[in-house]
């Protein structure tokens, strides 16, 4: 191949020949033909329906491994021993003691009854465990999902008002996250989580957060009538109608002095590493201290609100609640289309950090099948959507959990809880899970973080702030759509406006960098080289680099008419950046051919891409600027060049 | 700046010394900082505000280079001599025989009374000859912007029933798409018009022909009851049903007969490259011929219609009609937008290849405010939307124009015949006005172009052939959406999926290569080198990224586990396509970094952009990865790393 293709260009090898040695002077032009587009396209799509090895596959070994894939626990299950349970054990009870409490509060965020929160902690982290790939994710309910589906579905139907009708709008919107989850990881449509952007994360979750605790105003002020929107201003106007109301002080009390406990219990979890379980258990120990409390006083009569009655059992089937037609159809596919987003970029960016931490891959698109199928199954079992937790995740990965078995035993826990233990909660007062909400947002508000994006990247700090501003001062939607909408701004900024550098060479060798990034690069004289920044030469960005190239070669000129010693005979693109190309850019390398021609400029191509020589060739562009004038490197290319010979040593 | 950068990577340098000299190792860390965001935000309105040179520039030079710029009639007006002068009295008077008949068609197709289309021919052309900056582009009405205008406002007034409603609407858009116009041109929004790609714009282009020669059947057929959609199945369906009813005949053999006539000079014009009058002159020649005949024969009592009554006079104002209140306020908007894209796209690809013909540059977006103000002057003296015409450009340019003051005397020429010859056009039949818009609707048609995009690009041929289905059977809105969405998907798939491939060394040279494209490019052993293929490193591919390099990792591992002589000591990325990161792929960065390094693999990178070390330095990356493992060519790269020392012999 190479002495063939060396044969053929003997032209530029001659000019070439004194500075190389000649068997390295390959054809950039007579490399095999690209791989065929539709390769490229089904690619993804083959690689998930066979992701074994094909030469060691039988069909029996084949359907194993289909298995295995989407029911992992075949593959771990088998080395499962007593001693990894005894871990998973003690584990699971301790995300039970921190998952009960929070799952009745974020029950009340998403403005459903006490036990649908502990539906949604069995039957999802059932699921997930056989088909999860996650060793330390904890499955069940989250805060901002649970605010995002009440803050939108309530605008569709009035919990308090009609509670049967929005909890047929919940199971409904959990169907169609599940869907639509299940959907993302078997098309393979993963990267749809990665729309929301790191920075645009930080920003929503803190945003979220503040939302959150606003909400959790009302439980800890025992105010009646409570605003439905969740933006700032709204709630601020509800907090002060309610102030000019009789109230009782009694909440605030009750739930600062228990919130205070939680900080401190967390502030030593934190400091000394050992004590990681009594954070972990203090919420469980809140409720009881200040259940039997409320039951010895029985500051019920007083003021206190407490949750009263709890329906115990197992799950109920919610199969018929699920509506599939009607007006409502469509704003629950949309509900749940924003919500199957959220919770999967959250469970997606814990899972990710702690498999990373734990050295082992987790493979996206399989967990969204995971999560699509345990939703389904949550919507027909009366759970709400249920992701991955942060807080949780971590007290679980300190509890030594060590496969997904923690997340059964805390299931198996919560179900004996709901069988058993919900009349004990009678007492429980509302201002305790407020606090409980309340201790457990501060891990979502990262000013750290939103400081180090500040400092390494503006951008991206803006859409941080963007979607702060908007969750705080809008809507959950309209935060979502602004960060969204700033970054995609800033790719589409980047695709239309590609920088095209001017190169030098460094004195003494073959490297040729741009002259502003490396000032002690030098052009050579009567001579041009550029390089286009883009990974592509198409319709958005084509006309713009060439009208930019005109242009600089005109100011070239321009200058050398006021020093006319030299005037420019040559310029040298180098394209290797540029990996494909459109019938726009090829037109648009056609005309500044044309156009560098009738000044009298030769255009010498320096390693386009597979693809850009592939389609030149097709449209006889190669032809029309001659092959002898497109090299594989930018050192060539300058070398061929009429007057610039030998001149890398002054420049 | 070099010999203290390279003072400063001792470390690095002690490995390269043996192969390079040491002059040449500079530091791809100590290169100054690039320039701040808001710099390169603001460039292009810097460019457009100070478009001359600073150091020379006092205020009254400013001011002079600015109205130079607003008005390019200053600059060439100058030098405007008697013999110039000769040469655009004769395009401009060719010009204006060929555009009298093409505007009093074009307005038909606009369903707008035929003194309408002459007082498009004689408003913005003069606006133009003193703004515009191209010397050949012929302005006045199209065909395409005809048609689209009333394809969109006929859905919000019958032009039939009222037609005085109708023409308010036409005024107002076209006020609106002056007023687009002139912004895409003063913000330097030009790449807008760049989003409709080459292929898009000639399957569109061929659609709309189609369209517009079968709404010339009702002119060519003189059906009284035609259809008011475009699409081919209604219009076939509108002549089925009028075939049904009482029709006259003559209409047809007389507008056939001319058609013949008028293909015939063409085909002679093509042929003898002298004869380029022959076919500018015809259409003008029809008019006279058939209205004599018309007038001698008295045909118009006996079914030929005729076009009867032209107002004439000057353009009447029609500043009163606009309409800035109301509900059809935000669907002028809307079409103003559509039709200010469109006609943009057809005169800037008619100006720029003209311009790129006789070797001058066409500022696109001076361009964009010409247009613009001729727009929003036209919209106020009864002119609906000009443009640059392809066929009238063409021949103003075969006619020997040397200056836009060929449009001046066209404007003047078309006002004597709107001052002194409409009522000569009573007799002229409507047939034949048909036959002159589809003769020049055959340059619209090129099947040649799309068989070369074809060849070319399978993609940019689905973008053409999705444009031409979507105008032939949708609408031209259809046909345009649907052309953008399957250019833009194409964008995004890049972007989410960019390649990443191996590389290998071209053996006896330090030029490292695809092994994909480059097969006799030999992969080093112990050692793994990838290529990042995409111009930034978003959110968008970062996880993409980094999962893709981890899953390949793996896969060499799992080979040489079978054949365990040597395994991957360390991972060299090439980051030479990367010039820029957001806070996510920084992060994809680390995590990929940790990864590797829990497997005991070096993570070494070459060449990262500009903007990448900067914020790789300030993300401490640098740090985490170590300063002496980032080197600016993979050649040093690859010397640095533990095993791979002196193998490019044998790869």
């Amino acid at each position: 191949m190479g002495s063939s293709a060396s044969e053929s260009r003997s032209a530029a090898e001659n000019v070439v020949e004194e500075s190389n040695p000649p068997e390295i002077v390959i054809s950039v032009l007579n490399t095999p033909a690209p791989p065929p587009l539709w390769h490229e396209l089904t690619w993804p799509i083959r690689e998930g329906i066979f992701p074994c090895r094909k030469e060691s596959s039988s069909l029996f070994r084949h359907v194993i491994s289909v298995l295995c894939g989407l029911f992992p626990v075949l593959s771990w299950g088998k080395r499962y021993d007593g001693k990894t349970f005894r871990s998973d054990l003690m584990a699971g009870l301790t995300l039970a003691s921190l998952g009960i409490p929070q799952s009745i509060g974020y029950a009340s965020l998403a403005k459903l009854d006490p036990q649908y929160g502990l539906y949604t902690s069995v039957i999802p982290p059932l699921i997930y465990a056989v088909m999860g790939s996650s060793r330390e994710l904890a499955i069940g309910p989250v805060a901002v999902v649970s605010l995002l589906l009440s803050s939108m579905l309530q605008k569709l139907a009035d919990p308090r008002v009609d509670p049967e009708s929005y909890r047929k709008l919940v199971f409904t919107s959990t169907f169609f996250a599940g869907i639509f989850q299940a959907a993302f990881g078997l098309f393979r449509l993963g990267f749809l989580v990665d729309f929301l952007s790191h920075a645009a994360t930080v920003g929503f979750m803190g945003g979220a957060a503040i939302v959150i605790s606003l909400q959790q105003l009302k439980g800890l002020l025992g105010i009646a009538h409570f605003t439905t929107k969740t933006d700032v201003v709204s709630v601020m106007e509800a907090v002060q109608n309610a102030i000019h109301q009789p109230w009782h002080p009694e909440n605030v009390y009750l739930g600062c002095s228990f919130l205070i406990f939680l900080l401190i219990t967390r502030f030593i979890g934190r400091r000394i590493k050992k004590l990681f379980w009594l954070p972990a258990i203090a919420p469980l120990i809140s409720v009881i201290l200040s259940t039997l409390l409320v039951f010895m006083t029985r500051a019920d009569k007083h003021g206190v609100i407490t949750i009263q009655h709890i329906k115990g059992g197992l799950n109920p089937s919610s199969a018929k609640l699920l509506q599939f037609t009607g007006q409502n159809v469509a704003p629950c596919a949309k509900v749940g289309l924003i919500c199957a987003i959220i919770a999967l970029t959250e469970a997606m960016a814990v899972g990710r950090s702690f498999a990373s931490i734990k050295g082992y891959h987790l493979d996206g698109n399989k967990e969204m099948v995971a999560m699509g199928f345990m939703n389904i199954a949550g919507s027909l079992s009366s759970c709400y959507i249920a992701t991955g937790s942060f807080s949780r995740t971590a007290v679980n990965c300190s509890a030594g959990c060590k496969t997904a078995v923690s997340n059964i035993v805390m299931a198996i826990t919560v179900f004996a809880a709901l069988e058993l233990l919900t009349r004990l909660l009678y007492y429980t007062p509302v201002a305790i899970l407020a606090s409980i909400i309340l201790s457990s947002l501060l891990g979502l508000i990262d000013i750290g973080e939103a400081y180090a994006i500040w400092e390494v990247d503006k951008v991206d700090f803006l859409t941080c702030l963007g979607a702060f501003i908007g969750v705080l001062f809008g809507s959950v939607e309209i935060g979502l759509l602004i960060a969204v909408a700033i970054s995609f701004s800033r790719i589409i900024w980047n695709l239309i406006r590609p920088q095209v550098d001017i190169l030098g060479r460094i004195q003494g060798t073959d490297i040729f960098c741009s002259i502003k990034q490396y000032p002690m690069a030098k052009q050579a004289s009567g001579l041009l080289i550029l390089r286009i920044d883009s990974s592509f030469l198409y319709f958005v960005n084509a006309n713009m680099i060439k009208e930019r190239i005109a242009k600089w070669v005109k100011e070239e000129q321009d200058e050398i008419e006021e020093n006319p010693k030299e005037r420019i005979k040559s310029v040298v693109i180098d394209m290797s950046n540029v990996k494909n190309i459109d019938t726009t850019g090829i037109a648009a390398l056609e005309e500044l051919h044309k156009k560098l021609d009738s000044l009298g400029i030769q255009l010498v191509m320096a390693n386009p891409g597979w693809l850009v020589i592939h389609k030149m060739k097709l449209a006889s562009l190669v032809d029309m600027i001659g092959e002898k004038w497109i090299f594989l490197t930018v050192g060539e290319a300058v070398e061929a060049c009429p007057n610039a010979k030998r001149d890398n040593g002054n420049g």
